[in-house]
């Protein structure tokens, strides 16, 4: 990058809010995916007009612009793919106004997720999406991929909760999407197209959500099954009985062995499966739920089902789940965690498909995940070291998204497509669905210069 | 239209499916707003494959398409503005897969909304969006307009519920856009935009919409309130304890005597307001909901609170409703209803609003509508036939919509823009807003021939 462009970002930023050092470089260069790009320069942005000039500036002098906000992304997202300058976010965490009386909060884009429930609870209201990342993860880098969670089947997805955007185009406008009204048909859901599209059409730097009353009381179970096919029944059976779990969480039989190698949660080494299950709501209906849960469990395959008595056994309870991650983690030197997601019904064939990929390519898998919206992580254990590993996990997971799709799935459910999954979008959504794509892209950042190569490649012509 | 055109028509269509006939025009020539032009022909639409074709011709020979649903809309949208053809979806209505097991349905575009529901009931599920059309409107028409309904503040509306959707392209080609899982995100939220898009971006021949279960239990009450200001500090004292009603209708004292007049459903002649207020769920939840939300009212200027003892007095107390708008009508030759729309906690603000506004222009008003979602609809009663009241009408609507955006509302909460509110979107969305659309727009549609002149103009040099 020149020295005029530099002394431009300082001008606009301050000079203790641009980094150019080699050194400096490094800490943004990698998200939580396994692609490591160094930029140019990194900019801490504090207001949504110091952004709209960055934006007139790189496309002035065509610059890459890549926005972050923790670098806590799994796809690639925030990786500055095509160098040039890194936007971080998280200086931005504002808290613009809490309206509870209209169950709304707006706040800015670098806010951590986590913190807004801490808000919402001093008028009894929550924030129901909770990524695993929530504690450390900004609400705008949610928004952009929008993210899921444990409680996706019940409370939906960030998309669910976001009704209204500031954002600067990456031409530098600065504009506002969407209405803070429960209903608001003024014009084509362009608040909706902004979630989730990874900060290839514009920077959110203001969002407004809705969020909910707390529930009043929660039932937790833990449920142990003989066979992945009893677990996977008794979700189906729970599902058909009319009962909506706010969480219902699986484990297969390497994943609990992990966990319990790891640390002792108490759970069976030689179960095939276990389900988390929490329903919520008034008291009497919780409770009433999770009944209906233990018939249906009771009608499986399974082998018990303990529901907590007190808050510290449900704690217990999702000790293990808690750690499931940093578990498979410490099997083998690294992991490669995927999203890849069905719907529920497909859940068991998904497993069994996994499991034989699995043993093709002779590598290890751990599967768990959100069994209630069939959002399941199989997470394959590798060391990157072993090259003909590597090429076999490759193939395996290449393998894997095409049962996605074959099952009438999805090669992501909540991790986005970014660098990581690129290659595979194609099949998914059809050389038609890429170009529509790139029609949105190229209408809203015709020069590709905002977060450019992430999702799908431009034609060449428009290029950075 | 040429000849040539309409024995193209045929060949797609089938000659029995094609209608040119001045007389036969004047049937699709209008929906329940205001307007009214005839088009050149009207296609009847079995299949996907023939829209397609549709499509590629249109483009070839220039010639602009309106789709229609069941004529229902409020707001324009299926007016043939630049004539040419009307495409009528309503011909198109089979059920293509119900899968109770994901809570799932896929039906074509042209089925009535309300024929889904006892395929669901099947399975003890349903489909909660409920416009007032839900009776005769096409599911096409719901969601090409984002329907909304009575229980939008628990169950949202239509956005909520669509998760796929077949589409045919402006230029003819067929797309599926989103996915059948709980969770998707790869590729931009492509479904989310053509909700509410009002056929101005293609053509849905096919959606998936998910479904829940049956509620076990509903409440039913009518609260009567001595004042306006009690009726909008109960709705927000109810949300505040945090309850959310599946259902909280308002209607005016204009609008009780007008229910009373055409038909006695026991309403007091002398009550400010009344709410109709509904709470689902389990039983035992449902009454507790209740029980706050009487001990809500209580505490405000009510009157009295009757909660429904059985479905016949449920029944009795939702007559009112029902008639609301027929009552409405009655009382003078032509109605104008709107549905401005703010947040709950100005719905105060928007009541004395809307009263100011028809005092000024000498004007009567009911006004009725979803409390819970600030969703109201103010209804101006006139005479067509006098000039001079119209063009007072025409100003009272115009402040009207400025009182909702000043409110920080909506100009439309869930009948869209169309034609009816087309010369006030820019003051919603502001000049740059408008052009977002545009581009869109074009994106989709360069030539400008699906729908044109809806929502908002586009630049001379693209029009059709």
């Amino acid at each position: 990058m020149k020295k005029s462009q530099i002394e431009k970002l300082q001008n606009i930023f301050g000079k203790d809010k641009v980094l150019t050092e080699i050194e400096d470089m490094i800490a943004y260069s990698y998200d939580a995916s396994h692609v490591e790009i160094q930029p140019e320069a990194v900019v801490f942005a504090t207001t949504t007009e110091q952004i709209s000039l960055l934006m007139k500036l790189a496309y002035r002098e065509r610059i890459p612009v890549t926005p972050r906000g923790q670098g806590s992304g799994l796809s690639g997202g925030s990786v500055p793919l095509k160098k040039g300058i890194v936007l971080v976010m998280d200086r931005m965490k504002r808290i613009i106004e809490f309206d509870p009386a209209n169950r709304l909060i707006t706040v800015e884009a670098g806010l951590t997720t986590a913190d807004i429930d801490p808000i919402a609870a001093e008028a009894n209201l929550f924030y129901p999406p909770d990524p695993g990342s929530v504690g450390f993860s900004t609400i705008g880098g949610n928004v952009a991929e929008n993210a899921g969670g444990l409680r996706g089947l019940k409370y939906g997805v960030t998309k669910d909760y976001v009704k209204m955007m500031k954002v600067v185009l990456p031409q530098g406008d600065i504009v506002t999407l969407g209405n803070k009204c429960v209903k608001h048909v003024a014009g084509f859901n362009m608040e909706g197209i902004f979630v989730g599209s990874e900060g290839l059409l514009g920077i959110m730097t203001e969002v407004t959500l809705s969020l909910l009353p707390i529930p009043e009381h929660r039932e937790s179970a833990l449920a142990i099954f003989n066979s992945l096919d009893g677990a996977a029944q008794a979700v189906a059976a729970i599902i058909a009985a009319g009962v909506t779990p706010s969480t219902m969480e699986f484990m297969d039989n390497a994943t609990i062995n992990a966990i319990q190698n790891f640390k002792d949660c108490g759970l069976p080494r030689d179960a095939e499966a276990v389900l988390l299950i929490e329903t919520d709501g008034q008291k009497d209906s919780a409770i009433a739920e999770m009944a209906k849960v233990e018939a249906e469990v009771r009608k499986n395959d399974f082998r018990d089902f303990t529901r907590a008595q007190s808050s510290e056994e449900r704690d217990r309870f999702f000790a293990g789940r808690r750690v499931a991650l940093n578990a498979l983690a410490g099997v083998r030197p690294n992991l490669i965690l995927e999203d890849a997601t069905v719907m529920r019904s497909k859940l068991p064939d998904m497993v069994r498909g996994i499991t034989a990929i699995a043993n093709k390519y002779k590598l290890q898998v751990g599967i768990f995940g959100h069994a209630g919206d069939g959002n399941l992580h199989p997470t394959f254990l590798v060391d990157k070291r072993d090259k003909d590993e590597m090429a076999r996990t490759e193939k395996a997971v290449t393998e894997l998204f095409q049962l996605a799709i074959d099952l009438d799935g999805t090669i992501s459910g909540e991790h986005g497509i970014g660098l990581e999954k690129k290659p595979f979008l194609q099949n998914q959504l059809g050389a038609e669905g890429i170009r529509l794509l790139q029609n949105i892209k190229k209408t809203f950042d015709p020069l590709n210069l905002l977060n450019p190569g992430k999702m799908f490649d431009m034609p060449e012509q428009q290029s950075a």
